[in-house]
């Protein structure tokens, strides 16, 4: 689709210089950009491409655009009006509804006819489908599922028993839904005796899962995603755990079992929370951290170590393991020289 | 289904106080529950909730049931109890037997009729499928693979050529047994010339292996995950390792080529351990360890730096750059005072 | 398949001491081989074994084969040999050509006649699938999405539109290749506006990409996997990121949005590399590192705490919470003795 510069303004809620009548197509990185695309520059640091970029209007805020002589949509929210912008020029044309010829859908589901189910889809028993849903090839929906109006799963996503998906959630495929909750009760005899799961997930609205990520059902009781929430590729999500509203996630982080995660946190890839605890509302947590107790107070938390030159690295490493003897060491010399 | 006190004591080997027609059709946890509901008190930091709780029975050990004047189940390991408890009242109904008409079933595989078998299987030559097993919609079984009585298979499960499942094991949606290890032999040229993989996977009795696992097939030989054993989600088995009886590992947990974990070890998440190392039984490693040298001897092992408040961490982690700088300033200083 | 030594020495351009007619039907470790078996030793802590060894034929290096009375096959890369010489003796049955006649495929999909499409394949509008490839029982190929000859697919891949994936690349199952980019603008009132993903995914000649594996699309433009790559099993590649020709990445590792990692790089498992960085050629990352920022010299890289007693790690790990404080406490003290 072609959009003129006045009409995205319109759009998008933004102000404008330069000629209302541009044309445009497609959207580019601000040093790619060719006629009819749109770029953005927010970062100062990417000024100084400004001047030679070939886009046919930037996104600009105020005061930039101010000494910008081009095409300007002007906004003092760059980044979000580029992603509207995106989602203008790039909706994707509506999937048709329908039921491909190949699907299994129990006699029990009920699906509203404006919903498209595509090959392979495996429907089970009870399963109620509502308005406008799309269901991605050789996904399969397992017993009393709800999939609320405007919900998407892409091709082969795996939902259990029970598990309620509201508005206009998009599950990633690969993603597997209230899978059994990891939980052993150990024997006398040094075994391990299954706990069945019997709770369920609910993943609330809006909500975005990536691809391969699994979130388990609760053992009694439910695992919830709550509104906004959105998870990356490969993340994990115990049994009886609860992300709040509009909770981000990247990529490979795990939550352990009923630990329980704030509003509008945002955690880094690969951090690890463990169980039973909680996170207040508006924490940050900084990729590869380990979280091994409840974080009480909004803010930036962290652990890790850099990587470093490996020769330099082991000798740090190797200090570290009498690191507690060091510290000891150092309170002796203090007391010593106190003496002096 | 209902039973009463008296018959869920008899179930489950335990004695039990007050009104023995008790009906109990449910579980809940001590503070949610409600008439005609079971839960437990097993940490005795929840003893306090007992006075409070509507819950028609507790399951408690000896000693609390003494001081317990509603209805108790009683057994000294009510947490095992809570589990056979929840194993009786959600005893899942039976799956009819049968094959789904759009499974495709080679004609050399061998299929007990007490089997069912779900929509849009693929099941490749010479198979052999005992008496009991379940195979949820759209999984893949490779050629040749066995699966004894009892097994369970998820939908979506992909199982590579020549696997054997051994009884009773269950496997979860989305996990791969079989791909290839990771094996490339370097060339002149600085490529990488892979190494066929030709070995297969072998899984015990009672084993548990989560949603997005993957278990490597063995270059040659067998990886092997012996009886008992419960792997949690996004696990990774690496080719030829071999994790012996009854040891957990929960998600997101990496095991390198060649290592061996003994029996009875219980891995915490987002481990990682490297190839070619032995850990030896009965061994318990924390959450986020990083183990890169062999683990001898039985006991809890751990590593990583607990998350902390950004800026006090960045300080911290600067310093441990420089570790080895200061452990050699302290020795400095320590003969210098010596001097003195 | 069985081989003369005469004739594995001619396929793989070695030379060969002893029985050249001695015939060999398969591989064997060292201490497992039997009559008809060959084995390899490169090793030098394997060299004690050979005398023991009933292997038929053993892969030595010039220098050990001099001082080995028995049938050897003789080159100065006897791991590489290995590789080979199983390629040789366990080389595949060429799949037959031919659709099942379950597969799914849009009219205006291209498929060259010698391909082997399986069970339950997906196959939508305007995809090209060149000579030889391969693609396993329930795959999904999105639209307009290129597979070049020899390609192979195992079954329960995912690929969404407009991947291209160039000859001889092999994916397994579970992989997800082309979901979307993590990207989100945030709001005014604190929510998460979508940013479309509108790029593609493009993946090189003799790439392997392991099971479990997700490689995100790119919010504009192409996410790249270059020739010769390979990628272990649970991989996460995020968008926008570049991993150049013939690196090999262990499972598990996770690299964040807009990185590149350069030519013939080694990564470890488990390692996260955070986004917006460059790792250059030649570099080698040990496993479980954390790469924050960019890495401009070849070399070897680490970071990470290898695991220790509980007891012990408890300890320094407290110590490390207050490192700065030690370290500024250390140069006060060397100010006072140096007043003294």
């Amino acid at each position: 689709m072609t959009y003129s510069l006045e009409q995205l303004a319109e759009l998008t809620d933004s102000l404008f210089s330069g000629d209302k009548n541009t044309q445009i197509n497609s959207v580019a990185p601000i040093d790619e950009a060719k006629e009819g695309q749109i770029s953005f520059v927010n970062n100062p640091k990417y000024i100084s491409k400004l001047s030679d970029s070939k886009a046919s209007v930037v996104i600009l805020n105020s005061t930039l655009a101010e000494a910008y002589t081009g095409n300007a949509l002007i906004n003092d929210d760059p980044y979000l009006i580029f992603a509207r912008v995106l989602s203008i020029l790039y909706a994707e044309s509506e999937t048709l509804a329908g039921i491909h010829k190949s699907a299994h859908i129990a006699d029990s589901a009920k699906i509203d006819p404006s919903s498209n189910i595509e090959a392979n889809v495996v429907i089970e028993d009870g399963v109620i489908i509502e308005k406008n849903v799309s269901i991605g090839a050789g996904s399969y929906i397992g017993k009393g599922t709800i999939l609320a109006s405007g919900v998407r799963l892409y091709p082969n996503v795996t939902l259990y028993k029970d598990t309620h998906v509201n508005r206009n959630s998009i599950i990633h495929s690969g993603a597997v839904i209230g899978a059994d909750g990891f939980g052993f009760a150990p024997t006398p005899e040094k075994k391990w005796f299954k706990i069945p799961q019997v709770g369920n997930v609910i993943i609330g609205k809006e909500v975005e899962i990536g691809a391969g990520t699994t979130i388990d059902r609760a053992t009694l009781g439910t695992t919830r995603i709550c509104d906004g929430v959105k998870l990356d590729d490969q993340v994990h999500i115990g049994h009886n755990v609860n992300v709040d509203e509009h909770t981000v996630i990247a990529a490979g982080t795990l939550i352990a079992g009923s630990s329980s995660v704030g509003k509008r946190c945002q955690i880094g890839g690969a951090v690890a929370i463990s169980g039973h605890l909680t996170v207040s509302d508006d924490v940050i947590v900084t990729g590869k951290s380990m979280v091994i107790k409840s974080i009480k107070t909004a803010g930036v938390y962290s652990s890790g170590i850099a990587a470093d030159e490996n020769k330099k690295w082991r000798k740090n490493a190797a200090r570290f393991r009498h690191l507690d003897e060091l510290a000891k060491k150092v309170s002796t010399l203090d007391k010593k020289l106190n003496e002096i």
